[in-house]
């Protein structure tokens, strides 16, 4: 593969995280009780559903009811599917990515499947033409998930600005968002998964996130200005990974 | 709450099984693709099912159909409630139990709940009326479950002896079975959750018994005589938890 630059890069060495190989039980417990929860709602909704196709057979909104258990299966299945490749260690298919073409692929991505967060991304001009090899597909998941990360915690439906430089390890992300505040050790967020267990959420999000930055030995790094209450996630994908 | 002595039993403090705390990530990572995959897998059965449903509506074997659909939702809400359940710490309710009213319990229990194991197992005559107190319902599900381990890892669907003596500390249970070959470390058995993971299994239930029987304050060990080829499964309940 050609690469832009042939320079080693010790800070990203230097930085690559620390890697969380152990869960707590008590963190296992609580996910699996939350999980449980979820998906035997799910099946409630589901035996409800099937009760009422039983009693109307051919009559009352029976058609619709059949399809609410489709989507209702899909929904499940998509859980699962999404829980199961959080933790997952993805293998990287790497092509050389200029930074411009990946910035611009994102935003078409975020528009198309994320409408609502799309409409709080203020993007910027970029022209940045220095190539950093990554997985498309992953690199793209792990932006969107930190844009869609920068939104939800970020107050008052604020902005996020998005935008890309070059540094010299290779391309600088960088995410900045309003936040009246933030984790206390915010190296640590999302190193280990599972926390944070609530309702459809287990924690995994940033947790893989740090996977597939780790994957590609990129950094991920997290800059809070506690006075004027802006948070900046940066990603550095080197460009000789 | 009464009980018949008052003795400490400091072989039962001195072999109180080291607890695990921590759970490799890659345990968890092959964990949840199984059960991902399990669940998947029956949702993709209900699919089918309710696609026969719709297509067929009053005709065909519809009522049939929903019956499966029935079951199925039933069967996959079981599947999540086990799995919460294994790695849930809980809490005794303890009542003086004595060992020939346990005894006579766990045989009628895996008589009614499991005949398939009932068919293997070799009841003796027990007359110990030594109380240890246990919360009932936890220490036979333990009890059951470790029968039930017994009978799925003895060979040939060769018989498996349960009996009950006072020992110094309490009560000592012993299962006793043939085993071809038993695991390396006998100590470390079902100690880690997750381990072995298949379809179905998740290595979840000699865990669970671990956290049941360490809940009890009392003691499981395993004792492999290679030459006779038998394993005994020992729990002893002291009488003065």
């Amino acid at each position: 593969m050609k690469l832009t630059s042939g320079k080693t890069a010790p800070e990203v060495c230097a930085a690559r995280e620390s890697y969380v190989e152990n869960v707590s039980v008590e963190l296992l417990e609580s996910f699996l009780r939350q999980l449980s929860h979820d998906v035997r709602n799910d099946l409630n909704a589901m035996e409800l559903l099937i009760s009422y196709v039983e009693c109307e057979r051919s009559g009352g909104d029976v058609g619709s009811a059949l399809m609410q258990l489709h989507d209702a299966v899909r929904y499940g299945a998509q859980r699962m599917l999404r829980v199961s490749r959080s933790v997952q260690v993805p293998d990287l298919d790497y092509i050389p990515y200029p930074a411009d073409i990946l910035y611009e692929d994102l935003r078409d991505r975020v528009a198309l499947e994320r409408p609502q967060l799309a409409a709080r991304i203020v993007w910027g001009r970029c022209e940045l033409k220095t190539i950093a090899p990554v997985d498309a597909t992953l690199a793209l998941e792990a932006l969107t998930e930190l844009l869609e990360n920068a939104a939800a915690f970020s107050s008052c439906e604020s902005p996020v600005q998005i935008g890309v430089e070059a540094c010299e390890a290779g391309v600088r992300w960088r995410i900045l968002q309003h936040a009246l505040d933030c984790p206390s050790n915010l190296e640590q967020w999302g190193l280990l998964p599972l926390v944070s267990t609530r309702r459809s959420h287990y924690g995994l999000g940033l947790f893989r996130v740090r996977r597939i930055i780790r994957a590609h030995q990129a950094t991920l790094g997290f800059k809070y200005d506690a006075g004027g209450k802006k948070l900046a996630t940066e990603v550095v994908f080197s460009s000789a990974p």
